[in-house]
């Protein structure tokens, strides 16, 4: 198993405190040691960093954990594999254009018979069920519309492909084309939205406080979704099981 | 205009030394400040950073000068925006799946009317000629293999697809698709191959030195190629112009 985190703001927000915390579950206080990535949107690009190294001791993720970078939506993921040897291709997120627009996908869980699917355009990389269903859903997409979607067509064609991929087994999954973050979940994941008035949060995994207070204006909305809450003195509530939830403007729509 | 570096050798090898002087060129010692990238392939995986600070002053040109990531192949580039603004879509090197392989694309000069041309299955994300011409390629390289193509059907397919963006002007470009460094060149590029015995050099950008016979073994074989001598001491050739170089085992075929 693996672990997400995933953010959506209505403005350029710093994720270090919520990664400080998903980068310890990497080898430190979490068994996910089998290496970590992440995407930062920015924008219609997107800055990825991946890692095969434990997430608790890579280098990488040290400097992500001091280096203030903004981004209205990230997508990151700590791995524990199962399926797909530890390597640098098989690390989430992963990514494909289409449409022009860079579409990242994270998954946690593990998907019967699903390398048997067969594929079209899109082919993985590496040699993860989580890939390999990836894969599927941009194959799926891309024969259902030519162009871009709207909003409310790409929302109903991810939950029904979400959903037919979820049949084959535990699908936790964030996926973004960079406008609206999508969660995906049939087990466990958790989302709290902030927002004014912001308030004192200390970190699970160390001893980490922020007061969001100091670092947002009162307009600020930021969500923030991870397979564990990664706070210990605020309430994280459970996403629905087996349906889509969209993010969009910092907030769960 | 921009400077690409690139790197091929037959073991995984350390890139900082040529690294640093090429990043000193993005708003250094040179004009190049509007961003950079830099791609490393490990086995199937391709690493990827981005950045659309100037390289000379950007925190994660910093960590990797002093992170020493190996790579048999490496794709870099510093830009100096003419078409497309500074943006994180615009830097290069950019990169697309094709037959289940990360395929990488870096491009310095300027292409007429090459946007006019029309596209498939692979469109842009920014707005550079350059992505653009790369996505051309793409879609030709996918119209004509259905599967990753032997090493020698893919060096003529290249051949004479460069070939023919580079009608439209200066067309220097580097790609890799994690086998082979290519590098094609309309109007300058430099090349060295390092091998035992193997000497000092002195980067020109910078007051950095350094003995390669401390960092390699007798077999290693290391092809460089930079838009311009990196370093003040050691003989560069200049890749023929108009005809694809063909890089693989730290050697051009």
């Amino acid at each position: 198993m693996c672990e997400l985190l995933g953010m959506n703001a209505n403005v350029p927000t710093d994720i270090r405190f919520s990664f400080a915390a998903l980068a310890r579950r990497g080898g430190a206080t979490g068994p996910h040691r089998d290496g970590w990535g992440i995407a930062f949107y920015e924008g219609r690009g997107a800055r990825m960093f991946h890692d095969p190294q434990p997430s608790a001791h890579s280098e990488i993720a040290r400097l992500l954990r001091d280096y203030p970078l903004k981004s209205e939506i990230v997508i990151a993921h700590v791995r524990r594999a199962n399926r797909g040897r530890v390597a640098l291709e098989n690390t989430h997120p992963f990514t494909r254009e289409i449409w022009g627009r860079a579409i990242t996908f994270a998954h946690n869980g593990q998907l019967k018979g699903v390398k048997k699917t067969p594929l079209g355009l899109y082919q993985p990389i590496g040699t993860t069920d989580s890939e390999h269903a990836f894969c599927w859903i941009a194959d799926r997409l891309r024969a259902r519309f030519s162009t871009l979607p709207s909003l409310s067509a790409l929302d109903r064609a991810l939950q029904e492909l979400c959903s037919e991929v979820a049949e084959r087994g535990v699908f936790n999954v964030l996926i973004s084309d960079g406008r609206t973050l999508y969660a995906f979940c049939t087990k466990t994941l958790y989302y709290i939205v902030r927002k004014a008035p912001f308030g004192v949060a200390t970190l699970v995994d160390e001893d980490l406080r922020v007061n969001f207070s100091d670092e947002t204006t009162p307009n600020d909305c930021v969500a923030v979704i991870a397979s564990n809450p990664l706070t210990r003195d605020e309430v994280w509530s459970e996403l629905p099981l087996g349906r889509l939830s969209v993010f969009r403007g910092g907030g769960l729509l």
